[in-house]
């Protein structure tokens, strides 16, 4: 089981290895850079009390998100349903795509927020049966990125054995998405 | 907006235009003919009081599935996240793969229980923003049958407009399935 470190409040050894210059990006998680008042998502918004309220982190080349799923959170008894597999997989995907973008525009965090990415496709392969009873490690590398277009590669793991893979392609998301959708 | 039927609290029409065979397996939804021990998916089981408690039905070759988001399911102010779209494309295919594996074998819904399916894939297209204040329909179709395989279609409709679109392999699962895991 994981500790906690009590100044973080995230498990030990979550900032440590890292190296590069987007270790300024791992004092704070990158969903902690997102505009307030689009913060609300489901699976990673700080502002959804509801919600997962999951965190990426950079780690070297590597995003790293841990989430301990709740013991409802089931598919059959003792294992992690597949739709919270895929939440974690799109939302910790589109964190690394939005991150990682801002960090080869050469912009620093910590001024002014990340942009968002939004999902146009995501795909998951469920390799074995997730155990719900311990932690969960997402990790994220960028497969390919063009343009607005970024492409995420995730994996998930329990107690180190590979459970589910996952690719996203996400779309930065234009200035005026939401307002034409009005 | 969908008003309710007090019979059946299902929505008014859910149980029309119904022809063929499968007709049968409309007067309970296909979640609950599985196995009442295993019926605790977050995504589908009758059996888990936090979850999502989707229900399929069969409407003559396609699956039906309708469902009213909360409020906190949201990805941003206004939208379904695509967590929970992903999710409901997951459990109403593995449904509709599991009673059209039933019925392809020639059993009757009623005599013993539908055995379960699980995600080997899952692929969503996200084609336009969901929004969350209407009833979501997912519509399913088998796409391919070949042994313990099935492959659905499913489409994500929001006041008649296809938002979402997703694939699903789903497999049998096999008997020893979950004592293997242990």
């Amino acid at each position: 089981m994981n500790t906690m470190d009590p100044d973080t409040m995230e498990p030990h050894g979550l900032t440590q290895r890292i190296s590069g210059e987007k270790s300024s990006m791992t004092q704070k998680a990158v969903q902690d850079y997102y505009p307030d008042d689009i913060a609300v998502c489901y699976g990673c918004g700080k502002s959804n009390k509801h919600g997962y309220q999951i965190k990426t982190y950079w780690e070297g080349e590597e995003t790293v998100c841990r989430f301990q799923p709740q013991a409802y959170h089931t598919a059959f008894p003792g294992y992690v349903y597949g739709g919270l597999i895929a939440s974690l997989i799109d939302c910790h995907a589109t964190a690394t795509a939005a991150s990682a973008k801002y960090h080869e525009e050469g912009k620093s965090l910590g001024i002014g927020t990340v942009e968002r990415f939004i999902t146009a496709a995501l795909h998951v392969d469920y390799l074995a049966p997730t155990p719900i009873d311990v932690p969960l490690e997402l990790r994220g590398r960028v497969k390919e990125s063009k343009g607005r277009k970024m492409v995420i590669s995730v994996t998930l793991s329990a107690e180190g054995k590979e459970t589910a893979r996952g690719e996203v392609v996400a779309l930065k998301m234009p200035e005026d998405f939401l307002s034409k959708q009005k």
